[in-house]
This record gives structure tokens, sequence and C-alpha cells, in this order.
């Protein structure tokens, strides 16, 4: 029985947490739950899940939720709530899945806590993955990757020997506007932006696919946990989504995951620590895929995933800068406040203001994420 | 250092292994070496890698290279030389790379000898997996597949449990035939036949694929290997030959192996035990290939691989059967004593005419073989 606590649970990745949960009720227990203002559907899984401790990230809704819940459950709010549930000590393991920089303080919690780590938030790594990836080395905590295409490079590995690895092959879709050219994306709409071809996903991350910003945090990501140099990390187009990622050995035999886009696989993968269950759902047909396309990722129209590798390269606090200025500028698309293009020219403007601060602690990372802010803030005031 | 013997040291498969222990000298020293006739290319192989034992299996060809070598080194011939070469003191792992029955005994007495065995030879198993397959366990014995499938097959399999695999998904080229109907293939030539679009193999190995018995013959020693139901084995149409194999596990993920068209990456694959070692040579460049096509194989125009399957699920000597009548026919197709078609045609009349004898022993299994040919040799009398 693996007891697990799951931060963001009401989002796209936790919902599917709980649906493993709903058919392994052998194999997990749901300790505790936190979202960020979902009231109505953390309601429903008290119910069904029975935790012990829930967290509201957002304080009025978690005044207005106290009275609704039935159940004996502890209630926690804000920030130190979160990070209640992801260092609670009945869990084995934590399910990162909250979106954006605000999983950043409470991974590192949980990781101290001696907490095993399914991982979804990518800017936990992508900011702090120096922190991190020491840390869990230390505490002896696994960090197992709930991205698909992490799950596929870490599915890929598995038995064999690290420093054989000579490239990771980290596919993409290439989004909604693969094929596109820069300028035909001048007046994309944000209906037109969230119309991913092959993945159901939350809002953030699938504008960030079609900037493919998203594909630039990854390479971030990947390059942490697989402690790999970013230059041997190819961002490959493959746009029926049927390889997850590939890895390339040495000796030029190249191992990759295939499957359906059904993250369920990643995140019971995650869950059961690599070991293979059966899942039920689809299989993949390959007569019926007929053919896999192959093509280099146009690094003009995509800017945002050519800046992924100066901030990667460039190190400290520049992923920072390029992880926060993409969530800003993602948040003000949505509102239809700035038009597509300028969520990767507000990253590249950031980018060349920012000085790196070397090796930044937590505070700096989130003093940084703060700066970022402000100053698009000033920019448009 | 890992002393091996080669059987078949001058085809194919030999003299890539040769190349492997060239590039690796201080990890493999040659200590046997046996040929069938190619005495010119042995005699050269004897003064570079200095085996200390020789067999040359064909007579006469050995009586006549005797006063040629130089070396100080005993030769041998005919079966009971092959034998020597197979169970020599001095060696750790035996490549089988002959082709045909005619390593059936060799392969089983280096399992006996408790000789690791990197296995080319599909015969062995094929005839006398159900003897191979136990032995080897009860010897401790490692068989490491050879075959580019094979060898794919077991790389996706590294490091996970076998429990957790639900299905093989064997690749094949479609030869040179693919998408021909039936009555197109009446008038093909030897030259046609021999003419594979992507590897570059034996004479032998070269029309099985054109005729798709070679596929057969991998489900079945796929089976074997892998200790797998036989219909728990696709074979799946990639006419690029990239993917070299797949395999489905419980959770619906696919492991894949996909390489350039080398066989030099499985024989180093096997002769390492898995180990990844440097390998020199051109790396799969996925943007160049551009697309992988997939479609089932057509069972009509390739009745040799459907023959397969029912000379699997027959058991016994039937695959015996099936590989002899098929051994015999490429030969006379090489020949050009009869046409494409007749090869799996006389494959077809050979399984009907045969009463299965189960769990045969080596001695049933070799006679059946030789009925075999006196049938075919009689029909055409």
């Amino acid at each position: 029985m693996n007891n697990i606590s799951i931060l963001g649970s009401t989002g796209s990745i936790g919902t599917q947490t709980l649906d493993i949960v709903r058919d392994n009720p052998d194999d997990f227990n749901v300790v505790a739950l936190a979202v960020r203002s979902n009231a109505d559907m953390l309601l429903k899984q008290i119910e069904e899940f029975k935790p012990s401790l829930v967290c509201v990230y957002d304080e009025a809704v978690a005044v207005d939720i106290k009275d609704r819940i039935k159940e004996d459950v502890t209630l926690v709010t804000g920030m130190d709530g979160l990070i209640e549930c992801a260092v609670i000590d009945s869990a084995d393991m934590v399910v990162g899945a909250v979106v954006g920089m605000i999983g950043v303080r409470p991974v590192i919690e949980a990781i101290k806590a001696g907490k095993d780590i399914a991982l979804a938030n990518k800017e936990s790594l992508v900011t702090a993955g120096h922190i991190i990836m020491p840390l869990a080395e230390e505490k002896n905590v696994s960090i197992l990757p709930v991205d698909s295409e992490h799950s596929a490079i870490y599915q890929a590995l598995h038995g064999e020997n690290r420093k054989a690895l000579s490239k990771i092959l980290l596919t993409a879709s290439g989004g909604p506007f693969r094929g596109r050219k820069r300028e035909e994306l001048v007046n994309v709409k944000v209906e037109d932006a969230l119309n991913h071809p092959n993945w159901s996903m939350g809002k953030k991350i699938t504008i960030d696919s079609a900037t493919m910003v998203n594909k630039g945090l990854e390479v971030m990501e990947a390059g942490w946990l697989f402690d790999t140099d970013i230059d041997n990390i190819q961002v490959l187009i493959q746009p029926q989504s049927v390889i997850h990622s590939m890895v390339e050995f040495v000796d030029g035999s190249i191992i990759a995951q295939l499957g359906t886009p059904d993250m369920r696989l990643p995140i019971q993968y995650a869950m059961y620590y690599g070991q293979r269950v059966y899942l039920k759902g689809d299989r993949l047909d390959f007569a019926a895929i007929s053919h896999i396309d192959f093509e280099e990722p146009d690094p003009e129209t995509f800017e945002g995933l050519k800046l992924a590798f100066e901030a990667a390269k460039l190190g400290g606090t520049m992923p920072t800068v390029y992880n926060a200025a993409n969530e800003y500028a993602v948040a003000k698309f949505l509102n239809r406040e700035i038009g597509f293009l300028d969520i990767t020219s507000t990253i590249r403007n950031m980018m060349d203001r920012h000085i790196v601060i070397a090796d930044p602690d937590v505070d700096t990372i989130l003093s940084v994420e703060q700066d970022v802010y402000s100053m698009i803030n000033n920019m448009k005031g």
C-alpha cells in the first residue's frame, strides 16, 4: 500500500492520478489533497478518497468551503497549507501536479521530508534543478517523472547504464501551429492555441505546447532528470505523438517508448515506481497509424524553444526568468491582453534585461520570479 | 577478456563478429574458428586472429588446406570437428553463426559444455528449442540473440519483468516483393530475390527474406527465446528497417529498439552480454528518414509466414519439416531448378504429408530433416 499526497488534485494530472487510485484500491491510499480553488470538485474527492488533510490554496475559497466539508478532515490554506500536504507524515509519495512556480517550495520540502516524488510540475526542476537533484540524492528520494516525454526517457533508460547514454531525442507533436511560418502566427486567437491535435491537457500547458515553450521547459527538465548536457538533447517533431521520446546509446542503438496519448500510463508508471501493472485502455494499432513522420523544429517560428536552450546554458536564475516571463505572458494571452507572438518576445525581452545570478537559493529564485512579473507589468503600464 | 569460438567465421555474421574483435582487442580473444569450405578467407583469419583450433567442415577442402597453414593450429573436420570447436575448453562464448540445421548439434553440445551462446543460427531454436531452452537453463548458460529483431526484443526487455510482456511486435522489411500480389511472383528470378532493399546478408537468408520464411523462422525463434505464446507475436511490416522490433507490456507501453541496418550492433551487444560499448558507424538521422511506415503482412502473397504460425502451433517435428523443406527448396531455387513460388508450396506439401512427432530428440529431428530432403528429391525424380 502506497500512501499518496496529491498537490493539484483537481487538475488534469491530479484527476487522472485519482483514476489510477480508483482502479487500484488495494495499492494506493490518498492521505492528502491540495487544490488552488476548485471547491466543488475537491468536496467530491474528499467524499470518495477520504484524505486526512486537504489544502485549499486560495484563502477566500478555503473559508467558504469550511462548513461544506462533512468528513473528518483537517483543512489548511495558503503556501503553508500546501507545504503541510507535501510533508504529511503518513505519505510515502507526493504527486507534484500543481502548475507553475507555486510548486517549487512544496516539492523541495517534500524531498527534505524524505517523500518520493511523482513529478509533473516542470517548474520545480527548471528553476531549482540545481537544488532538487542533489537534495534528492542526499535524502535517497526517487524523483519519478510524470510527463509523457520524461517518463518515456525514464522507461527507455530502465536497466541501462546511464553512462552509456549519448543523446536524448525528446519528441514533440509540434502543436497546433506546426508547419506555420512566424508571420502566420501574428493573429492567432486563444481558441486556436488551445486546440491541441493529440493531447487533452490543461490550458497553460496547451498554450505552452503551441509556442513550444513547453518543449523548452522539458529540455531543461530532462537535463536535470537525466544529468545530461543540454547539447545532448535533440528536439524532434513527431506529429502523431506516438513515440513519446527516445534515447541513443554509445553503440548507436536507440530505445524508444511508444503508446497512445494517455497520461494515465506515465502517471501509473511513476506511482508504481516503474513496475508494470495492467492498465485498461486502447493499445497502439500500428497498421491503423500507418506511418510516423519526423521533422526538425523550426527555430524561427518557435523562438521559445531556441530561448530555452540559451536559458539552460546561461543557467543560474535565467531559466527562472524564462519560465516566469512565460507564465505571466501566457496568463495575459489567455486573458486576451497580448498577442500570441508577444509570449515569446516577452520571454526574450526579460532574458535580455536579466543579469544571471549563479546557483540561486529558493528565496532568490522566487524573488527573481516576482521581479520578472513587476517588470512585465511596468512595461505595459 | 572474453574467449570466443566462432562457428561460421567466413559468413556474413562471422566476418562481422571478427570486425568487433578487431576493434576491441583488449576485450576479445579468438580461440577457435569453423568454416564450411572457404579456405582462402580462413587462412587470412588464422593469420590475423591466431586461434588454437580450426575446423574446415568439408573434408576435401580440409585435406587441401592442411599444408597451407603456417601457424601452430590444430585442424579438424566434419561434424566432429565442428563440435570440437563448439566445446573447446578455452572458450567462454560460442558464436553460432553457421547457416542451416548443421548448427543444431554444435549449439546443443556447446550448451552442454557450459558455453554462453551468441546465437545467429535460427534453425537450432526453430527445430530444437524444446531441447535448447531447458538445457540452457539447467546449465545456467546465456543465449544471446544475434538477429537484429531478436536483439531488439532482448534490448527492449532489458531490466523489465518478463511477466509484464503482453505482445511482441516483430518487424519485417517486407523484402524486395512487398506490395506485390501472389501472381506477380510467378516469374521472379534469383537476381530479383537476392536484391534486398535494406540489409546486406548471406544468399540463403536474403531469399528467406523475399519469401518471408525468414520472418516465419524468426517468429518461432522468438517464441522460444522469450517464452511467449506464438499468438502473442505479431509480424508488422516496416519497410524502412529502422525499428528492429518492439514489445508491448500489460500497461500498454511499447518499447522499441531502433538503429541503422548494421548487424555489428546486435553482434556486439551479444558479445558484450548486453553491456553498451562505443561502436563506430552512422547514427540514425530521423529528420533525414522523415517517416516510418507500417502495414500488415499479406498472408496470401507470403504464404510462408502463415505456414510458420501453423508449424509452430503444431510443434514437435513440424517446425523441422518447415525449415528443412525451405532449406532444400531455397537451394534448388538458387540453383534455378524450381521457381520462386515453389519454395513455399514445397513447404506446404511437406507439412501436409508429415505426421507430427511430439517432443523429438536431436536424432529424430535430424532424421526428419533427411526424410524431408528425400521426399522432395523423389517428388522431382
